[in-house]
């Protein structure tokens, strides 16, 4: 078994300790006498499980108690849709901070869903190389929610901040940041994540929603993307995504043993840090961020020249260094460097990277 | 190692080969260096994947070319809201057949999104102790489609046969009763069926929709609901439910190395006769549903004591024959007897059940 450094921006690295876990009992777990896959959902060893899923996200974050805990399917694609579905009846309108672009795929679907959204403000004509300042002016005073995402996995940027939306409820899109290091969830109206950069594997999406919003739904909305079904249910008003639900539990107790997020928050600013140096200190590579909103998770670099950037991936690939390759809409390099990635899997990047350099001048 | 035998109605026994695969290579797949579930679903090794399910799904199915295999996720519960939304624009209404209560959500589904949907036929009147029988005449000559649930798993009946629509598209919900045995696709519209009885571990939806249909979606829905969409972008308009669909390849691959469709009908053929054979010769535990309506999948009894039911589930569980509990709105016993439940299963509990009977006279 030769193990990789997988820089993929999602699904991507779990911990090897919680895939051996999960190896060593996927055909019989404790005494129950089968696989966490064959549980009915509502036997009392799967309950033990996503209850036990929720306590340890909730330890991890410090979720306020007047916030309910989702595990639902579907994405934050899906979410995209569940926002406006679930919060834009408190006002009519919404206003959509669009920094990359998932939040403007976010936006573009509260429109496809004919809804009054505009957008409260955009890096776009910077090609997204930073987030936006956003001030409590630049929003509707009348609006029902503002949307953000937090990091933005594609191009490379998070926001340094929380933005200040007063009395409005902010929702934040934290796929590719959640549980990376601690957050006032308190600042949030809602935050969902899918869970396939820091969380579990592809097919969970977390959902944390504070309990006064869950009273806005559409009546005409598919039940499933109903919020407040979900919270009512535990999760359960259907089958859920049972074995990623359980995945994500380990990964939390991973994270807890290691000393929570605060510990978290120090080893992944170090590895971006191990990365980040190294680009500043050389002008081989360029990091296209400005540095105010460089992301903590996903590091995107270039070396100007499309034929080296290709060789770059490819090589890195052969090297046991793999998906380093940037998004088909970017191009150019990105290296994610979620919770599991460790840091020696930076350390061996950064090497390669100068290597490279060397071996590969430019014209 | 002591597995049990596993009568859950879903999520539900997989096959012990294929865990058995499953676990062998969670930490390293083939020479990926990385687990299934962290590789980028827009690899290389993962495409081989989703697609070799997809392939394997075709083959066992002999699904006919002019139809879509979709890899999706939300449940069949999600699909009750997908099919309206989908389909409806066709001729604006559509009729439903309720033979249970995942067909009745159906229905009710239809109707909360504000839809003209009626009852075309229904046996809520006899307690869905049996199917109805659905002629012609029954639906509405300008329906969009009609709507079905071909396995009903709580209360263990099935259809006996495939109503015939004429030219009005029939939806089947086949959740779990899909690749017990051939059907043939060319008599449905579209068949969709959670995967978390006959195929994989839940979180999972499979839906195969015939190409034609694929123009109906209504403007303002969510995107992640439309099916073109998902067919368009090969079931990756984002990222699937990777390991989920992992599994149900591996699923397909032992029911064709075993010898597909035919086979399996065969061996569940063989598992329920044993089944319903002991239940119709003795008179201490009654089957209720009528004799032409029974599941192959889902067999029900009860006493007709409750207090002797609830001892015969718990007595059951000591015994390693686990999940036999009726669901909790019908109560009495269900032994879900789906794909990778082996005969040698079936035959204990029958054991178990002549040994109950003698132990517990009735007063």
């Amino acid at each position: 078994m030769n193990r990789v450094y997988n820089f993929s921006a999602g699904p991507s690295m779990l911990p090897l300790p919680v895939l051996e876990k999960a190896a060593s009992e996927l055909v019989c777990y404790g005494d129950s006498g089968m696989s966490v896959m064959e549980m009915s959902h509502r036997s009392g060893d799967y309950e033990a499980i996503i209850q036990g899923a929720e306590a340890k996200l909730r330890e991890l974050m410090q979720i306020p108690d007047n916030y309910k805990v989702l595990f639902l399917q579907g994405g934050a694609s899906t979410q995209f849709a569940a926002v406006p579905l679930n919060l834009i009846k408190r006002t009519g309108k919404a206003d959509y901070i669009v920094s990359g672009q998932f939040s403007g795929k976010a936006f573009k679907e509260a429109q496809k869903l004919g809804y009054d959204v505009v957008c409260a403000a955009t890096t776009k004509e910077d090609n997204f190389d930073h987030v936006p300042v956003v001030t409590r002016d630049m929003i509707r005073p009348d609006a029902a929610y503002v949307h953000m995402c937090f990091n933005n996995t594609i191009y490379g940027t998070k926001f340094g901040y929380i933005p200040d939306t007063g009395d409005i409820p902010l929702v934040a899109d934290m796929s590719s940041c959640i549980i990376s290091e601690p957050v006032d969830v308190s600042k949030f109206g809602v935050i969902y994540a899918g869970a396939q950069k820091n969380m579990a594997p592809a097919g969970v999406t977390v959902v944390i929603v504070r309990e006064d919003l869950l009273d806005y739904a559409e009546e005409k909305m598919p039940t499933m993307l109903e919020w407040k079904t979900m919270a009512e249910n535990g999760s359960m008003y259907n089958t859920p995504p049972c074995y990623g639900i359980y995945m994500a539990k380990l990964v939390y107790e991973w994270i807890l043993d290691l000393g929570g997020l605060e510990e978290m928050k120090k080893r992944n600013e170090k590895k971006a840090a191990l990365l980040y140096n190294y680009l500043d200190s050389q002008n081989y590579y360029i990091a296209p961020v400005k540095k105010d909103s460089r992301s903590m998770m996903n590091v995107t670099f270039v070396t100007g020249d499309a034929e080296l950037d290709k060789k770059f991936a490819s090589e890195a690939a052969k090297a046991g260094l793999k998906s380093l390759k940037g998004h088909r809409s970017v191009g150019g390099m990105r290296a994610s460097i979620y919770n599991a990635m460790p840091y020696e899997g930076v350390e061996k990047l950064v090497a390669f990277m100068k290597e490279f350099a060397k071996e590969n001048p430019k014209a």
